[in-house]
């Protein structure tokens, strides 16, 4: 077994990294440090950015332990026991329309001793403008990754994202979707180093992945009508975040660390009666991809 | 008993009197209506205006029947049965940060033959700046308006949106309250059409203090300052609907009319990493002012 304190300390040094890595494509921005500690144990090391390509930045480092809360323990199926866990979390929100958003989370999870211990986590992109090419580029990335492991955790992972990250009452994917796994122990048959090295991969792709879509939409240019699309979108991302999240949801209503839960919330946003793009447009065709199950490799 | 289409149609007309009396108040704005079928039976007939004084505001009106989801049917305790429910819900976001944001909703739910009834609804209010004498002008015109039918009503149902409208993540109440009844039926010692006139009283209420609000605000000098206050507010707004309002919850979960359900988000919003407002400034004051059990009056 990895100790726990190992994985902690690995995480942290992955929020550094990402944060460096950020900074630098960023051109100008620096991530200012909030330090918590949590009253029941453990504590967090948020990294909040406002940025001159990414508006609105957080790169949240957290491990935290304490007695495992009634409510989380009956939610897990677990009986009374101290818990361990540590992450990173991140949500960028860019200036440009044409940059997509993008989220990462990896995960660890133990209770007392060692018993039970899984990883989750994932990544995905929501893109105000969906470009094919890039859609396909954002997928290579992850399944590379995910093959050095298995080739099933991939297309497994893939789905899931799909159906995670889906706003049921607009009925469409929150974006073009990515990877993510939840609850991977042994019963994977893979041993937890492994599985701790398949999160430190899955982290390790998220900068320069992100760092080359962003590159890549530099060059495009924008305008009023697509600032407001992107306004709007930043709306749906709200709703999803707010109203089908289980981690933001479970975490509000749980008393979690609010400013760590809404730091996913975009700088702004806004909302219109009925909107509906005009058929033929751009914001109509991205659309028209923010469903399940699309292909992109 | 009141019959049903007696109390849809005088719900109908109240829409009609409050959007008269809105575009006036407003100044140029103009509602939009787009009627609506509910495919199970009913629809609704939703007025939206982008005005002068009024940034993005909704009052819909609807009367629907079918047979009563199971889910909802379970949530109330009743045995399977065909329903009718006809309202009016309204939301003003106004564009001035000095002007409050408000929210009505007077309800009728029956079930097939007239067994069960109840009527629910209110009125609170949300300034961005909290005017103690504002609070007191609007609790005291719902006061009289319950003192005409029973000393206990307001102290009563000013408690519920208190208890209701309030933003447990953020420990804060969504605004300055109001008044918020929910299954009044005849175990108030009400008749139906004595409550039916209440409601249609709460209803009147409506306009002419939300006008008298407006009116104050015009004088009220603000800048980017009280305009970015504003947006964060909106975003406390959103927090709430999304996160904790039932009815917006129960809407999304069960497939309701989105777009009906969603007027109530506000045309802009912002958010931002752990913000406080230095102490002593006016925002300061209004958070001050945004807990339970304050009496205006």
């Amino acid at each position: 077994m990895v100790s726990k304190e190992k994985i902690a300390a690995r995480f942290r040094q992955l929020q550094d990294d990402i944060c460096q890595a950020l900074e630098q494509a960023d051109g100008g921005g620096i991530f200012i440090e909030d330090n918590w500690t949590r009253p029941e144990g453990g504590g967090g090391r948020s990294r909040v950015l406002e940025g001159n390509t990414i508006e609105k930045g957080g790169v949240m480092f957290s491990a935290v332990h304490g007695p495992l809360p009634e409510i989380t323990a009956k939610a897990m199926n677990l009986a009374p026991t101290d818990f361990f866990a540590t992450g990173v979390s991140i949500v960028l929100h860019p200036h440009s329309p044409m940059a997509p958003i993008i989220h990462m989370n990896v995960r660890y999870f133990e209770t007392s001793g060692g018993e039970r211990w899984w990883f989750g986590g994932g990544i995905d992109l929501t893109p105000h403008y969906v470009v094919p090419e890039d859609a396909r580029f954002f997928h290579e990335q992850l399944k590379n990754t995910c093959d050095k492991f298995a080739p099933h955790f991939y297309p497994e992972f893939k789905k899931h994202a799909d159906d995670y990250f889906f706003i049921r009452h607009r009925k469409e994917t929150r974006g073009i979707g990515g990877i993510f796994y939840d609850y991977l122990d042994d019963k994977t048959g893979f041993t937890q180093e492994q599985l701790f090295d398949f999160s430190i991969a899955v982290g390790e792709t998220f900068a320069p992945t992100y760092t080359e879509l962003l590159q890549r939409a530099v060059a495009r240019s924008f305008g009023e009508a697509e600032k407001r699309w992107q306004m709007l979108r930043r709306g749906r991302y709200v709703e999803f975040n707010l109203v089908w999240d289980r981690g933001t949801k479970f975490g509000l209503e749980t008393n979690g660390r609010k400013e760590s839960i809404l730091m996913s919330m975009p700088p702004t946003a806004q909302w219109a009666y009925n909107h509906q793009p005009e058929p033929g447009t751009a914001e109509a065709e991205t659309l028209g991809w923010l469903r399940k199950g699309v292909e992109w490799i």
